[in-house]
Parts: structure tokens; sequence; C-alpha cells
């Protein structure tokens, strides 16, 4: 009996522990919140990111301007030291405007809304003419074989699944087709590729994003066109009035140039060698000012150092926040940082990722063993009141993935997805299209998860 | 043992088939989902309703317009029958564009972006020229008294604290300026009134809104500034700057006008004379399109009765889909359905209105007996694939209010907060600010909810 009593009397102050545990941390919770929602600067650095500096593909000179623009404004928000890792990046430019032009058998021309994909070859200043053939998928562009398809434009026309409620889960079936289909068409000897935009939307808004070209097939021209185009030119191709094809893009890829990570850190107190990473991508498309891809992540990353030293929160553990480099078309600043991480001999515990907007969050994705798993889930109930309640298993980022060779748990970010295939790699990914509020409230709950696991380790 | 075995059997069979129900349930929500992300039309009803016809504020021809349009949509989506409810609407109009400007004491003159408030009086057209008085609560004024209010303008600079999550929340804090601050300050005297735009963002657009005046009270002229016009008056007022403020608003109450509710009614196979009520207003404020306040209600409900013909769904209970009249400044068309329910006899047994904007879901809230609220929570886990996962007591909306009476049960629809306030009332108010996908994710989950009840009972 007198064992039974002092166990219950151990589990009952476990239990009052954890109760006083929990409501220490959901003030601190709050805190955080009321700090960001009052003095938040993530929506200010938004707008001098994509107005004053704007575009920012690797290698350009926006890229490089927003080296230095994001060192400065991780020292103000308060980082012990900011530094940058060097990385080569790929040096990919569109060239003039892309020209698409059908050729209709009644004479007349029907003009297509192209931009070239990223890291594509261009057609040369004298252009594509060719015919074209539609392709549903990969499986049907196969079974047409060589004889259908050499010489020609093969028009990858794959929407994107509107009833998946995951937008991310659409974009990732219809992505191979910008991804790989260019050189799966030219081990056919097809001439060149258009790929349908990867919108839900259908609208005249061609999206841009990467190809990749596999070593040993030719590199031909590859295109997207917008949703709405996608539509007219299959409907005039199968009323048989499309004679040819011309399109005219002059991107080339250049040599390799240098450039960087921009790292802020704030020292942990007990155990500065626990490094946890918190960050986004500082690349983004030529097209637009990459304020949803990936501004917005940046600039929460950001927030998270200023938040803690507004509120005189010094971390047990270390945290940086990291602006990665060359995220959309070669992942050298995710590989650079993983490789340095390696050398440095630290524990990296935990990365996370906000690279899929500025929207209103919606929970956590994550990838770590199960007990940690178990850990973050338990810290679930006190992310309710700032509706981020949906933990995922599963979840990182393009960025943070190469440290998985390090056992560091990667935790992705998840704000709402319905609006971001919309805008993402057009033109109209720009500063107007952040709510301030959704941006801070993205801040709030990933500053709020970073302290969780400053403050108990993972 | 017999007998034990006996219950067993009873709540395993139980248990099956709650199993085989929900299994049920949940492929019909998907196939709800399906169709209205493939198929649906409340997007495209939408844009008719905001560039069609556009700003449709009770007594206007854009209101009238929209009688006529929704009455056709309702029978295109598939209602068994459409019809008018008509109801005496107040017609308020706002005259000619408000002038208001700060008297400089260096003789320059400081412009103030202002709005009249809806049913507020004018100031007549030659204008109303006093001092003014800055005012930070009810409180506040009442200690200042006659003598310092009298023949003044009061100048109400509440901001709405941003430390809110739900902007609701917020706004319900800061409402009562607006709503009730006129009258207030009339009876101690003051000459005008004017009221901080109720938004989160700092820019310089105001926003409008209806104001009630007190019977017993004079009515004194009451405009709403835009919160970067307060910020920016409040400086001035502060440095001593401000000599005097000019207003001119011409607005006025005219007499009252008929006007409609729009109803179009899908019979119940099973128990048509039990009422399921799904609405919007249809009536907006003058200066914007109305898209979100409350187009998409109106859209969302047209869209319950359209997925369930294009289903082929026949509902067990009768469903109408109404367009409410003057929820801005009257709430008449609601008064005037739940008078007309009166005199139906039949048993109105839920009522769900969208009116907080068509954003992405988040839940429902709703007031009624705690069976029924039992029964409601007891489907929350259906709804978790599609978002509307916060499930809370209280709520439903200004036009299904009156209901109550019946003992109906009122479901609120809530979407997403955070970017409401931002344009609500103002003329950003526009079909460009909706997104499709949001807008269908919501009439989604309101189908989904309507399925439930027509179904299973409430």
């Amino acid at each position: 009996m007198q064992k039974k009593l002092a166990s219950t009397m151990i589990f009952l102050l476990a239990f009052l522990f954890t109760m006083a545990q929990h409501a220490e941390d959901s003030i601190m919770f709050k805190r955080i919140s009321d700090e960001i929602f009052m003095n938040g600067q993530a929506y200010s650095n938004l707008r001098i990111l994509c107005k004053k500096i704007g575009p920012r593909l690797s290698g350009s000179a926006g890229a490089a301007k927003a080296v230095i623009e994001t060192a400065r404004m991780l020292k103000e928000a308060g980082a012990d030291t900011v530094y940058l890792q060097p990385c080569m990046v790929p040096h990919w430019i569109r060239g003039d405007k892309e020209i698409g032009k059908a050729f209709l058998q009644n004479g007349k021309i029907m003009p297509l809304n192209i931009v070239a994909l990223g890291n594509a070859v261009g057609t040369g200043i004298s252009g594509l003419n060719a015919n074209v053939i539609e392709i549903k998928s990969f499986k049907e562009m196969e079974e047409f074989g060589t004889e259908k398809i050499k010489g020609k434009i093969v028009f990858f026309n794959f929407r994107m699944d509107p009833r998946h409620i995951n937008t991310f889960r659409a974009y990732g079936e219809a992505g191979v087709y910008r991804v790989n289909g260019p050189s799966k068409a030219a081990a056919l000897g097809a001439a060149g590729v258009i790929v349908r935009t990867l919108s839900p939307e259908i609208d005249d808004l061609p999206h841009t994003g990467v190809t990749v070209y596999e070593e040993d097939k030719p590199k031909i021209p590859a295109v997207a066109i917008s949703t709405l185009g996608a539509v007219e030119l299959s409907k005039a191709l199968n009323s048989g009035l499309v004679k040819s094809i011309y399109l005219k893009t002059t991107c080339k890829m250049l040599a390799d140039k240098p450039s960087y990570n921009v790292v802020g850190e704030m020292r942990g107190s007990e155990f500065p060698d626990e490094i946890i990473t918190v960050g986004g991508h500082l690349d983004s498309w030529d097209l637009a000012e990459g304020a949803h891809d990936d501004g917005t992540g940046c600039m929460q990353s950001i927030e998270v150092l200023r938040v803690f030293k507004a509120l005189g929160i010094r971390p047990k553990r270390s945290i940086r926040a990291v602006m990665f480099m060359n995220e959309e078309n070669g992942s050298r600043g995710g590989d650079a940082y993983a490789e340095i991480a390696k050398k440095e001999g630290k524990k990296f515990i935990m990365a996370m990722e906000s690279d899929a907007g500025g929207f209103t969050p919606r929970g956590f994705g994550f990838t770590c063993d199960q007990t940690k798993s178990l850990k973050i889930m338990s810290w679930k109930n006190l992310f309710q009141p700032y509706g981020a309640t949906e933990f995922t298993l599963g979840g990182g980022g393009a960025d943070i993935g190469p440290l998985s060779e390090l056992g560091t748990a990667t935790i992705g970010f998840n704000p709402d997805s319905q609006r971001y295939m919309d805008l993402h790699h057009a033109r109209t990914d720009v500063f107007e299209s952040v709510s301030e509020r959704e941006l801070n409230l993205g801040a709030i709950v990933m500053s709020q998860m970073i302290y969780m696991v400053s403050q108990q380790g993972l």
C-alpha cells in the first residue's frame, strides 16, 4: 500500500509538473504571438526584399543584393553573429522575351503565351518551327514511340488535378512533366517541349520552374504555356487547325558564379553546440518578386531571431536563421550548408523550412524517429489557439533535406495551400499578394516551435 | 452469460453500423468535394454578381438587379421552386464624394481620407467646421463630459487590437465606436463624429459600415477615416497643429423601398416539412463589389443546391438557399424570413449562414441544445480532410438570428479570418480578392454539413 501511495504521488507530481510546464509554455506562446502581431518586422522586411530588390535568380544582381540586405536584417534582428557561406551557383539567364505562335490551316496565327523553363537551352535566334503532338502522359508518349515523336514539338497537356485538397499533391503529380518531360521527349527524338503551366486556375499566366536534363539525352528547348493557352491549343489541335508551331527562346546557361547562404546565429546559453536551423530560400525565379516563393520564408526565419531578442529569451540551444541560396534551380546552398555542417562536428538537432508560402498556418510535417515524433506531438495542443493544428508525419524542405545524413530532425512549416499554386513561379508572386497577418501568424507558430525545441531539446 | 453475449452483440452491431455509416458518409463527402472542385459554379457566378452588377446597397438599382440574377442562378442550380419574399428596406444614399480636411495652425490644410458611415445623416452642402477632440474610449468621453465635448467633432481613435487571433473579436471590440459612437457623442452635445476605420492594416483606405442612431438623441454626421489618416490626425492633434476640421457629406436616408429575399427550394423526399436554411446576404455596401461581403456566402449557398442536383442526391429534408436582403443596414430580410417562417407552421430545424468571407475553411460554430450539439460534434472527423476542424459552441449569423425564436439550430460557417478585415466594407472587396479554390472549399464543407443534416435530421 505504501508503495502504491508512493507511485501515485510520483504520478501525481509528474502530472502537476506537466500541467505547470504546459501553462508556462502557453504563456510564452502568447507573448511570442503578441510581440509579433504588435511589432513584427517580417512584412516591412518583405517589402524591402520585393520592392527594393525584386527578382533574385541565382547568379543575378538581385540575388547578390539580397545577400547583403538580409545580412543587415539578421544583424538588426539580433543575431549574435552573421556570416556568409560561399557556394558556386548555376547562372541561367532568360534572354529576350519568348515568342510562341501556332500557324493555322486558315492562314491565321495563334499567339502562344509562353515562358522558357528554368535551366532550359534556347532555340537560338532563328527559332524552332515544327509540327506539334499533344501528349497526356508519359505512358502515351512511350506508346507513340520515336516514329510519331521524332522531330516534333511535344506538348505535355497534363492538367493539375483540382480534386486534391492539398495543392502540393497535384503539383507533385503534374510536376514530373516539367521536370523530366524534356529529356524523356528528347529520348524519342523530339525537337522541343511545351508544358502546360502548373496551376489549378485557367488563366493566361505562364509559370516558369526548373527542368532537369538527363546527362545522356539531347538538350532540347522547353517552355511553359499558360493554362488557358494549353486549353486553346489543345482545342485547335483536336480540330486539325494547327499546321506548325514556332518557338523562339534565347535563354542559356552561363558559367557557375560564386554566391552565398546568409546565416544569422543566436548562441545557445546551455547547449551552444546543439544547432537548430530555421530557414527559407533567398533566390527566386526571375519573373516575379518571389514574395511567397520564398521571401516570406526568409523574412519569417529572421523574425524568429527578432522575437527571441525582443522578448529577452536567451535560447538554451543555438538557433541559426538561414537564407539558402539556389533552391530553385540547383539546391547548391542547401548542399553547401550540409557539407559545412558535417565538418563542424556540432549536433544539428532540428531544421525547419518555410517554403510553401506566407499563408495562414495549418501545421507542421516532420521527419524524424519515433521518440522525437512523440515529443513533438506532445506539444500539439499548445498550437491549437494559433490554428497550427495539423501535425503530420513526413515533412521538411528542399534546402534542409541534405541534413538528414546528420540525423537532423526536419520540420516543414505547412501553411494553407489553396492559393499557392495560382501564383507560384509566375509574375503575380508579388508583395501585394501577401497578407501581413497571415505572414505574421506563420512567423508566430514557427517561433513557437523553435522555442520548444530550443528549450526542451529533441 | 447469454445476456452479456447478447448485449455485446448489440454493441458490436451498433459499432459496425456506425463505422459503415461513417464510411458511406465519407464517400459522399468526397463526391461532393470532387464535383465542386471539378464543376463548381460559385466562382463564375460570383464574377457575374461582382462585375455585371457590382455594388448592391439596399434600395439601389444594383440590389434590384441582383434579385433577378440570383433567382436565375438558383433555378439553373436545380431548385424545385424559386420565389421572392417581399420586405421593405431602408434606402440610404451616399451622395457626393465626401470631403474632409484639417486646418492647421501653420496655414496649411491636411486632407482627410473619409467616407460617410452607412445610415448617417449628412452635414448639408455647407459642411461642418468645428474643433476636434480625440477620444480613446467611451469612458474617457464620459469623463470629459458635455463641457469638453459640446460643439466639437469627436474623433474616436480606437485601434483594432491586432493581438486577437480571430479578427472578428477585435472587430467586435472596436465596432461599438462606429455603431454607437455618434449617438453617445451627440448625447454630450458633439457636432459630428470621425471614427477610425475598422481594419488591422495601416493604410489609406477608409471602410464604411452601419451606424445606429438612438431615437432620442440628435442625429449628427458621422464618417470613417482611414487608419493611416487616423494615425496622422492623432499625431497632428498631439502636436497642437490642428485648428479645426471641416467635413462635408451629402448622404441621406430616403423613404423605405420594396425589396426581396430570394429563395430557392429543393423539396425533401421524406420530411418535406423539415426545413434547412442556408444563406448569405445579397446586399452589400455601395463602395465595392461586395465580393467577400457577402457575394461569396450567396454563391456558396446556391452551390449547395447545385451539388445536390449534380450528384443526384435527393435530400430527405427540404433545403432552402436564401439570399437575404439588407443585412448591412437594417436586417429587414432576415426579419421577414423569420416572420414568414412563423406563419408557415413548418419545422425550421437548422439554418446556416456564410457571412465571414470566402476564405479557406476553419470550421463551424453552432448554437443549439446539447443533444443537437453532440450530434453535430459526432460528425467532426468527417470534415478533417477538408480543413474544417474547429467545431465551436456559439455561432450563426445576423440573418438567421431571428429564427432562434422557432428553436432553429443556427450554424455559422467559419472561414479563416486573417484577411477579412483588411477589405471589409472597403473598395478593395472585389472579385479579384477571392481565391477560386478557397471559395470552393468553403462551398464544399457547407454542402457536406447540409448533407448530414438533410439525411440525418437534427
